[in-house]
C-alpha cells in the first residue's frame, strides 16, 4: 500500500457510521490497556477504510512516555505505508491527545483526528491548546469531537474508580 | 542507575564548560545524520554528568516522523533509567525542538533543555510557541539557548547547500 502522492487524493469518504465503527476499534485497544492496569486509552489509524495502525497506552509497562496509544499507532501506520507522511489517514483516539501526540500527528501529517472524550486538564487538540490547528505550522489537522464520548469516558472512570479502591486497600 | 525519587535531588551542577562539552557530543550525533543524507540534528541526554541517551535524525531512513533525534534519545534514556520519568536529566539538542519533541520532553519530565540553534520557522521551545513553559501543563522545563549555536547552524547550512547542488545536478 503506498501513500497518496498528492495530498488531495479522493478516498471513499468516511461516514458518521464509519467513525463510530472505527472508534469502537479504538475502544477495543483501550480495553487492552485496562487489562494491563494502564490508563485505558486506545487508538487506530485508518487509510482507505482499513485499519493500518493501532495502539494502546503502555507507559508503565514499557517504562517510557513514548508508549502512548497514538505514538504506537503512528509507528505501525508508517511501517505499513512505508512513508513518514500519513497523508490520507484518519486517526481515532478515545481521549484528546496530549502535547506530544498532537505534535506527532502534525509531524506525521495525519489528515483528520476523531476524538472520543475531551481532556480538559491536559488535552492539546482544543482544551489547553490546539496544536492541530496552529497557522504557523506547515500542516493543520481536521478534528471531529465526541464520537463515542460516553464509552470513552466510562472506561477511564472505571479505571480510576478501581485505582482508588486498590489504593484504599493498600493504605 | 535509578531516577531521582524526589524531583529536587541535588546532582553535581553542570557548568557552562559541561554544556559545551555535551553539545559537542550532540553535534557528533548530527554528523551521523549528515552521513546518512538526513537533516543533521543530534541530541544527547545527560544524567549525573553521564550521557544516558543519544540520537540523530533518521526520518527518511526509518520512514517515520518519530525518528527525530530527541525521541530516539528519550527512548534510550528511559531504557537506561528503567523509568518513563527523566527527572534529573538535561537534554542537549543542536536545533530547537519541534512540537512533537517539545511535547515528548514535557511528557518525559526532562529537567532542562540546552539548545544549539533556534528554529524560527518551526521551533516550539520559544520561536513559534514555547511548549516547555506552558503554565497549565504539569511540568515545565528550564531552557538554555545558543550553546555552540554557530556549529549547530553551520552543519545545517552545509547540508542544505549540498542538497541545493544535488538538486541542481539532477534537474
Amino acid at each position: 500500500m503506498k501513500p497518496d502522492a498528492a495530498k488531495n487524493v479522493k478516498h471513499t469518504p468516511l461516514t458518521p457510521e464509519d467513525d463510530i465503527k472505527f472508534m469502537k476499534k479504538a475502544l477495543k485497544q483501550a480495553e487492552h490497556a485496562l487489562a494491563l492496569g494502564e490508563v485505558p486509552i486506545g487508538c487506530v489509524i485508518v487509510y482507505d477504510k482499513k485499519v493500518i495502525g493501532r495502539g494502546y497506552n503502555k507507559r508503565n509497562t514499557k517504562k517510557t512516555a513514548l508508549a502512548h496509544a497514538e505514538i504506537t499507532a503512528i509507528a505501525g501506520a508508517c511501517k505499513k505505508l512505508g512513508d513518514w507522511r500519513l497523508d490520507g489517514c484518519t486517526m481515532y483516539v478515545t481521549l484528546e491527545p496530549c502535547q506530544m501526540c498532537s505534535g506527532a500527528i502534525v509531524q506525521s501529517r495525519v489528515d483528520r483526528v476523531v476524538i472520543g472524550a475531551a481532556n480538559p486538564k491536559a488535552g492539546c487538540a482544543g482544551s489547553i491548546l490546539n496544536l492541530l490547528k496552529v497557522p504557523q505550522f506547515n500542516h493543520q489537522v481536521e478534528i471531529t469531537n465526541e464520537v463515542c464520548a460516553k464509552e470513552s469516558t466510562e472506561i477511564l472512570q472505571r479505571f480510576f474508580k478501581d485505582l482508588r479502591i486498590r489504593n484504599k486497600e493498600t493504605n
